[in-house]
């Protein structure tokens, strides 16, 4: 994707150096962070300069390349990768293809390799969803499922962008996305830096702009979907479906295949993580709640298979009650 | 209502001075703002150190009272603090209520029996409402349509505030309310000064908890509510009524029969106001969006009629398709 007009991935790699764009600055600075050697990238990792489930895994990827190229043992770069964000199931995913694709390959094509499969999965989201973004739409998105999550299109954006390729003209409402706010400070800088007009919002003002009928589509992305299809993503994703629903909003999902998780029979079979209170008692460092108040911080929610218009992926748009051909 | 433990109105006069809580300090400062005369009232109002239609109301009525004692012409002082705020409703109807009454009486006494009426009415919502307040149950507000924006006891934490002097124990949801914060800066804070169990919430989270049957009532106040019942309060208000109905949890608004008004037909009848960008763009001073993304932001919202469960005022609960009888 673009960022002042030149084309850049969220990680790539130049000779022995793993480069990512680093997240933690964004949206007030754009920067390239170098990670040149294996230490680096897993510090890289850890304190999340790179942060979406498809970039962590094609920065590890490209970790485990740099790591053999500097003569590690492969098996003391797979456990030093794997310990740096242990829920991170990409991580784990890309370690395994990077154990059983580099033998008789070179490293860094093995690693180029992996990142391109991931980007074309992305692409194929955003061929399959582009048809839904039609000409003077006005799209809301949630959080950030965009191509700093990946490493180019995004799944939520990639609908959007190859919309937007096609020379289509449409309008985007950004969910700020509290307590985080990704959707501000990310989905807002990817849309700026591909000229698409756009609008930040508090997430209490999406259900206004649905009733007044200003909204036409929603799309979210997805952390995992369990196999009834009901969608566990980012805390807010469940009300933003619920009042999708009340005005006759179509709801989309938009991810890969490997996002299903069939061992979930629904969504009570996933556990939602809750975590630090000080994500809502503190905004940018200041406290914003009394000292002595409590918080709670669900990360995720889930959302009912029944609130989804269709899940993209990219084996096509499935019906929320199916499942991707390749899993079948 | 309490403060460190000594009872505290959010505006009252000491001889000739009228004293504010400043509210911009909140929850980092408790801090008692003097005002020594009549442009510093006026100047108060225009800074928001006071909020909240009532405690604008009451502050107006004594500051008619100290421009009075001061020997400023009563017409004088009515343009002057008319000026501050100019689409505070109950700014005019307390300096109305000053000019109408005053005559014969003591200024200060005329200003302290229009704070007692504004304070009356709010009691009587919290007992009309307090019986909605089970012991254990779990009370979801949003913004704050407290003490603090009333003279005492708030209009929907009434309820609250009577139960929990009859001994109930229960426990509140306090959504954050993006933009400005008022549920986490000032909400929060009084729950915390009367001791009441408390949490604060991302606005986003208010439907994870309902839909996991951890919240069992939503009370919130209301801005303007038209004929018909549609509800204008903070931005927000409409999503959770959205919720609270697909999850069958009981929602009120609370509010003075004032409220009402009967112009408006419906909600459409109400004008939205649009506040400035930057509430979206800047938190505490720091700006979360990127330089040129644009940013929308609705100050209310208006809840349909039939989200509504009751709206509790000083006549008692009405249906929402009910008026005040002393509007009849």
């Amino acid at each position: 994707m673009n960022v002042n007009g030149r084309h850049y991935r969220t990680v790539w790699m130049e000779n022995d150096v793993v480069k990512l764009i680093d997240q933690t600055r964004l949206p007030q600075e754009f920067r390239i962070h170098d990670c040149r050697n294996l230490a680096e990238t897993c510090e890289a990792i850890s304190a999340m300069i790179v942060r979406g489930a498809p970039a962590i895994g094609a920065t590890a990827c490209y970790g485990m390349a740099q790591a053999v190229m500097a003569g590690i043992p492969v098996d003391e770069a797979v456990r030093k990768l794997s310990a740096t964000r242990p829920t991170a199931h990409d991580l784990f995913d890309a370690v395994s293809y990077f154990k059983k694709y580099y033998d008789g390959k070179s490293p860094a094509a093995t690693a180029e390799d992996y990142a391109n499969t991931s980007i074309e999965r992305c692409r194929k989201i955003g061929e399959y969803g582009e048809r839904l973004v039609k000409n003077n739409s006005r799209v809301l998105t949630h959080c950030n499922a965009g191509w700093l999550g990946c490493v180019d299109y995004g799944t939520a954006t990639a609908p959007l962008y190859v919309a937007r390729q096609k020379g289509r003209k449409f309008f985007v409402w950004v969910d700020e996305t509290r307590p985080r706010l990704q959707g501000a400070k990310l989905t807002a800088w990817e849309l700026m830096q591909e000229g698409i007009q756009h609008a930040v919002i508090a997430d209490n003002a999406a259900g206004y702009f649905m009733q007044k009928g200003e909204i036409d589509l929603v799309i979210v992305g997805a952390d995992r979907i369990a196999a009834n299809g009901d969608v566990a993503n980012k805390i807010g994703t469940y009300e933003k479906a619920v009042l999708a629903r009340e005005n006759n909003i179509p709801f989309y999902v938009a991810a890969p295949a490997s996002t299903f998780d069939v061992r979930a029979k629904t969504g009570r079979d996933i556990k939602i993580e809750e975590r630090s209170e000080d994500e809502i008692h503190y905004i940018e460092k200041t406290r914003i709640t009394p000292e002595k108040s409590k918080a709670r911080n669900p990360g995720f929610d889930i959302t009912p298979m029944k609130y989804i218009t269709g899940i993209i992926t990219e084996e096509g748009i499935l019906n929320p009650w199916e499942k991707p051909e390749s899993l079948l």
